[in-house]
């Protein structure tokens, strides 16, 4: 029997959901891996307000240098949050020669690399399986099964709150505010829900992915971000009415000229997708490979438990490591792919004018964006309605962004529209 | 860098997958895992036939023997197949101090305990992700991502052949020969489909899912199969018209009483249930779980390609566990659960007569049901047709199958139908 000590530091929500599974399951793991896993320290500044779950035998302490001291702790388990505080107690765990374990997406998306740099070193392992999905074994995926394997590309929906809300826009056609109001009622946001809604945890997600998958390093900041905010309810009917369904999707591509794609934006997602049937605040990500070709792994992506059962997934596997000559860490970076600017992508697009109903105004349209060789693909050009335009939609087959973008500045300075087109990517 | 040595039995269609891969991506998984992987050994019977793969270093040979004794050799990849020589093969290679990775659900399913216990005394491990579901890592996400959680069910679509066909029926209302037909001219399905359409591979999977799900040993030969050859194009549509698609489900669950659920039969998704959009050749395993709840892993099942990326992700994950003091195989079993008799489980059903049209037939009927506790959710009667009886479906609340089928039998004695009531399983 191999026994693995503990310190866990953020005594919140997912760190409460860690503590569950360490003592409801203490048994199981022992019987299932042959490791003892004992929670020795869980430290937190804030000792006073009560919690929902207590680790009677652990010394509750809000001195992380204490844990980090003891020769004993194997693995500090960082549940903190945030790009401050939380990456000081890794550093200096992995300098104290302990593995740590970590939810904390946007401390490794923005400033990761010296810290696996750092761990490899020390001949330590990061595991970081809850930073990303939740409970969804994406990151073991990615690292253990698709080792023999090319990614060529990865297309999530990584985000519950922003699911969510998009499948109420869906299917009970409500407004984004409306949505979004509901969403928190439940839980499914935050009240400030900015860095969901505006794409940013998503990007936070999709760069550790891309990273692991092309193994190169990204830039979090070059990171192409658009949200849902400016997303309207007739975007989304009309998608429906086109076989589409509207999603947020984190894509990270690997091009045929060896630049890697890394975006996040409202996409039209084909309707026999898989990724079309991912609903409420579930989270989904398609990979495609050489070799496996299309994979889906689905579940939750947030939350105490799942994301409660990725890290102790992580101590286990470190345990393993622990004891292994293989070292590795878990984010090995070999090559050196640019990044792609969003000018430069090629995509297929829907496109949405609010059209004065007077004559030529097709004929204008469909001139420029010939004039910049996008072909289209649809129309629908609806009846008038009581506002004094009609919306014009149509896709449009592959095109490269930048030409798109000048048809419709061009479209813009005309009198035939008003306002600018909206633009939505659509995947195949 | 670590170099591990490898033999192949089995110089076949998955066999050359594995090859490929090997040679294709040597660089890049030693990139990746630091691990220099060397095939020494191809073994097969037939040197003659031509191959599409080669690996020119490995020694081509029909002497098994020649790479058990060669202390060089690390892992033996078993890719024979079968239940008989491949047991020899394993035994021996463990016998011989070697590791083994293997693809053979068969021969897993019906004598994989002795197998396993000899791995374990020898500390030796067998990896065995290739044996379900291709390269969909549904071993691995049981065994590593869900150690330190509680399975309750796993719900599999688990076979392409038969998805394959069911997905004809329903999308081009095609009849089961037709499907069967055009499954095997696009490589689908066998010459002798036997073992696909009466369920018997998809009874291998799940029971060896089962397995590592519950931490119990399931005999093979009480699991209930049932396969999709007596189904109807008709269900097909009932079915969707009621708001589910019909799919050959395979089922393994721990019931509230400690007993366990091995089973497979097509039975009736939801429409809204991510296995229902699990579509054509493709598989996809749903897992329900305390901590992570629902989660699903989609996939290609089958394949020299997909399945050899199982298989490589295996000889990596031992070449690591080679070198670790955690030694465990990957089928730890501590629980004894007894399996359910088919008749003890409870479900909800759909149920299709051929009813004669004469008056007081519905009132019999659900008199019948009434008698043997079985609630009904449903009732769809159809105008009378050409022929002399007209479809009546019903569905039911959940209710105990040893009850539904005495409600049956008594039913059948009737003048009511023509023939046996049809009867069909649903899940929620």
């Amino acid at each position: 029997m191999s026994k693995n000590v503990l310190a866990l530091v953020g005594y919140g929500t997912i760190g409460c959901g860690v503590i569950e599974i360490l003592l409801k399951n203490k048994d199981l793991i022992q019987k299932r891996t042959g490791l003892e896993l004992v929670l020795k320290y869980i430290v937190d500044k804030d000792l006073t307000t009560p919690r929902n779950v207590q680790y009677p035998s652990a010394k509750l302490t809000n001195d992380y240098k204490e844990a980090l001291m003891d020769e004993e702790v194997n693995t500090v388990i960082e549940l903190i949050g945030g790009t401050g505080f939380a990456y000081t107690l890794i550093e200096e765990s992995l300098k104290a020669g302990k593995n740590v374990v970590t939810a904390n997406k946007a401390l490794l998306a923005e400033k990761g690399a010296p810290l696996f740099k750092l761990a490899q070193e020390k001949s330590k392992a990061i595991g970081f399986e809850g930073s990303v999905c939740g409970g969804i074994p994406i990151i073991r995926t990615i690292n253990d099964s698709l080792a023999g394997d090319n990614i060529q590309s990865v297309y999530g929906i990584v985000n519950g709150t922003t699911n969510y809300i998009l499948t109420k826009m869906l299917e009970e056609k409500l407004d984004f505010k409306v949505a979004l109001k509901q969403a928190q009622k439940l839980g499914f946001a935050e009240a400030d829900p900015t860095l969901d809604i505006e794409g940013y945890d998503a990007a936070h997600k999709i760069a550790i992915l891309a990273e692991i998958a092309f193994n190169t390093e990204i830039d979090y900041q070059k990171v192409y971000v658009e949200g849902i905010t400016r997303l309207e309810l007739s975007d989304i009917h009309n998608a429906q009415e086109l076989g589409y369904v509207l999603k947020l999707l984190a894509i990270a591509k690997l091009d045929p000229d060896n630049t890697v794609e890394v975006r996040v934006n409202p996409a039209l997602v084909p309707e026999d997708n898989q990724l079309a049937s991912v609903r409420n605040e579930f989270n989904g990500v398609l990979i495609e490979s050489s070799f496996l070709t299309n994979s889906l792994y689905y579940g939750r992506g947030a939350g105490a438990r799942p994301t409660g059962t990725a890290v102790i997934a992580d101590i286990i596997d470190i345990a393993k490591f622990n004891n292994s000559s293989v070292k590795t860490t878990k984010r090995i970076q070999f090559n050196h792919y640019k990044m792609k600017e969003i000018g430069d992508i090629e995509s297929r697009y829907y496109v949405r004018f609010n059209a004065f109903d007077k004559s030529g105004v097709l004929s204008h349209i469909t001139g420029i964006f010939s004039k910049y060789d996008i072909s289209i693909a649809s129309v629908i050009q609806k009846e008038r309605s009581i506002s004094d335009t009609v919306p014009l939609i149509m896709t449009t087959h592959m095109a490269k962004e930048k030409n798109i973008t000048s048809a419709l500045n061009d479209i813009e300075k005309l009198d035939f529209t008003k306002g600018r087109g909206k633009l939505i990517r659509i995947i195949e």
